[in-house]
């Protein structure tokens, strides 16, 4: 490694030294954000946006695939919507933006731009349906939602964010529960295959859950300072929204009904938790599935005789089953290229100079494991597929791995306020399920009640923070 | 055809009667789109939004395909920015939407909802552009943009409507007008391959251009009212922008310039030119590329032996290849699902019974010529592949035959005013380029430019309307 090299990588704070730092430079080096002139508000850039479109490709398909069909609701809701349902209006009026002027004229009504769509959805739904035979509605949108954040982060929370919100009535409270049951493990199954960021799943507390929401539902994934990240939410909001908007349907019975409602929306909240669970003191490290580049070629010595013939060669070969970029700029030194793409998190890096061409071979450099070998010409193509594959899976073990050292059992609140302190993760425990208990907590603390999980484990009778009869095991951690 | 049929299809107003009725009856009965509570904000329905998402997949991938990249720009744009280019705040102001508070707070500059990305985009650049090297810029979004509009229809005119808005960045003045039009190129391609909507191109006289630009070019499409659409435009920005938002790179010769700029948009107003370019009066007639159904199998007296078996039989081998719907619903008899069919647009229509199993053959009936025709069992899957194709380029012939039917050149001003009252179409005349002539023009008739056509003919020496010199021949017709 060069001398220019090394310095290279040392524009990146080591997240030992400064995790948050390490976050925020990871993110501007690598060209995934940048920030815009209106505060908490970000542009994502093409790199980052392509990690996006990744991901929706995957969940577009799976909610397909269950019958949801999309569709778009407008982003401006009337005050008089937002407030129907009491509490939803109570945790989201806060941190609306309000549009109060269309051109000149000021508006007679102020209009909320979406913090998330329940309320107009729910107004649409109440002119639509009719009869159970109409049911189930199963709708989804792609959007953009806009919350007036006073702290913010790329990615973990801006005002304004990307994402999908599923929205659908069912005919029994039944339906209504499998569905939230079956959005929510859609998401587990994307966070785990796609993301290589194993999850725990579970319900929130009363405390927690969504605003206006019977139940939510949320996988929690443990970044690598043993922060949690609420990676996604699937909401049985029962008959909370239906009544408040009259929805209403003739049932089989001929009676008149309010139909069962969820709603649920992951968002680009989670290529922050793609950094956070993968990236190194090198950068981005990302899983294949997603990575808008799987394959960087870097010729070495490149004006000599054959080399970028075979570069190229390779490049087209490679471009018809895998995303491949052959870095051909000229202003650069392939030290200083190999840095870039490790830096970017490409999964796998090729090089070719005139030695491996005489060899009839290329390196094949794998950024998981920083590991590199020769590879022959003829074996390349096998040789990337079963590698990107390879990387896929090693990366969700390496997590499950930490995840795993950073989870541990507390019988004690004196237990938990020194693993906070000395070697944060997850912290199971039984708790009694009170909200005095658990705002201590918080106040003493900081951590919060992640999720009571669907696996539940007996580690005692009594709640180790007040000492109350336990009712349930839960997930504590801080959190973004 | 039964009485409750007859019935049916006369829920549509003719378009001879009525064409704005009919086409408002057309997209509320087709479930394409529904009315918002807040005035000018429609819903975009399941079938409509699935047409978009047709549209989308082709041009995403020719956005591709010509290296560009998608990436986000912030919703929200501060006013100070909105007005740094002066001709594009005269122009996009009086319809902005304004955000003046965040939460409970009254916001120090207030911020306008997107009506256009040019000026937000500009600021970005300005901070990511260095050198030659970095260019171009080639860049797009899909998201909606909003716009206070005073008379709205859907699709057509909306306060918010969803697009794409590519926002390029080049060297030189011809590396722009090159982007600029290809692009057009590329949406021309678009209508005319896809939608199956021919189309006119050309340049957009100054009057009418985008507010900002150096040149506007434009694709115009005709309805079957004689109205036109402007389906589609890319502007060559040239400087305007660029040197407002003080964007520079330094360039091969060592000197700081600042570089030349395109945009170009398309919107969900296509689903309306759809609409009405192709519809008739039993409702939809969907080009097969962009139909979200293109073959819907109706089973007939579906309680008799082994016509549902087969019927699944079909749909299960049918859509391997094609968006097909088995529509299996019990209560609703064949007749009525058939003219359901039909209104929808959906190309193709297999009907199974009792008799065509003993036959081995099923009927298929096509959307476009209204004929139907025995297929036996056998052959089925090539038959509907040739049809959907036939239909495809079918579609466009009879469009093409329409606009031509209702293209007329003239040489006086009271020419241009019979036409427009009796058979109003496009228009072929001289044209002097004067402002106020083209004025003139619109008070007395409501005719505007249409566009200057990149194909010219010389249809003499003056302008007919107003007698001086001609400079160029354009199209000229009502417009929506």
């Amino acid at each position: 490694m060069g001398k220019k090299d090394k310095q290279f990588v040392s524009e990146i704070t080591p997240m030992e030294v400064d995790f948050p730092q390490w976050y925020t430079d990871v993110i501007r080096k690598t060209d995934l954000v940048d920030y815009s002139p209106v505060k908490g508000f970000m542009v994502i850039k093409p790199y980052g946006y392509a990690i996006w479109e990744n991901i929706q490709q995957h969940l577009d398909r799976r909610f397909k695939e269950t019958g949801h069909k999309n569709c778009y609701f407008p982003l401006l809701i009337p005050e008089s919507l937002l407030k129907k349902e009491a509490e939803h209006v109570e945790g989201f009026a806060p941190e609306v933006a309000w549009v109060t002027h269309g051109g000149e004229e000021k508006l007679a009504e102020r209009l909320c731009v979406r913090p998330t769509s329940e309320t107009i959805i729910c107004e649409m739904y109440s002119k639509w349906l009719k009869s159970y035979r109409d049911l189930p509605f199963l709708y989804n949108q792609w959007c953009s939602v806009v919350r007036w954040e006073k702290s913010t982060r790329p990615f973990l929370r801006t005002s304004e964010f990307l994402w999908q919100e599923g929205h659908t009535l069912h005919e029994t409270y039944d339906e209504a529960q499998d569905e939230t049951i079956q959005m929510l493990n859609i998401y587990r199954e994307m966070a785990e295959e796609v993301l290589a960021i194993p999850v725990v799943i579970g319900q929130k507390s009363e405390k927690e859950k969504f605003a206006g929401a019977h139940a939510t539902y949320t996988m929690e994934a443990l970044m690598h300072d043993g922060k949690a990240l609420q990676a996604g939410t699937s909401h049985n909001l029962a008959q909370h929204f239906t009544t408040a908007f009259e929805i209403t349907f003739l049932d089989r019975d001929g009676e008149l009904k309010h139909p069962y409602h969820t709603s649920w929306g992951v968002s680009t909240r989670l290529i922050g938790g793609v950094i956070m669970a993968h990236g190194d003191n090198r950068g981005l490290v990302l899983p294949p599935k997603i990575a808008p580049t799987q394959v960087a070629i870097v010729p070495i010595a490149s004006h000599k005789g054959g080399v970028m013939e075979k570069a190229m060669e390779l490049y087209s070969k490679l471009k018809e089953s895998f995303r491949v970029e052959l870095d051909d700029r000229e202003n650069y030194s392939p030290g200083w290229k190999f840095n870039e793409w490790e830096m970017k998190g490409v999964p796998l890096r090729i090089e070719i100079g005139p030695k491996d061409i005489e060899n009839n071979q290329v390196m094949l450099f794998r950024r998981d494991t920083l590991e590199k070998e020769a590879v022959s010409l003829e074996s390349i193509h096998e040789a990337v597929g079963q590698q990107l594959e390879d990387i896929q899976n090693n990366l969700l073990l390496k997590a499950m791995k930490m995840r795993d050292e950073k989870t541990y059992y507390v019988k004690s609140f004196d237990e938990l306020k020194e693993i906070m302190e000395k070697r944060p993760g997850f912290v199971k425990a039984m708790w009694c399920e009170e909200r005095s208990c658990e705002d201590n907590i918080k106040a003493e603390t900081g951590v919060t009640v992640r999720c009571i999980p669907f696996q539940q484990e007996n580690l005692g009778d009594s709640c180790p923070f007040c000492g109350k009869p336990a009712k349930t095991m839960a997930y504590f951690a801080k959190a973004y």
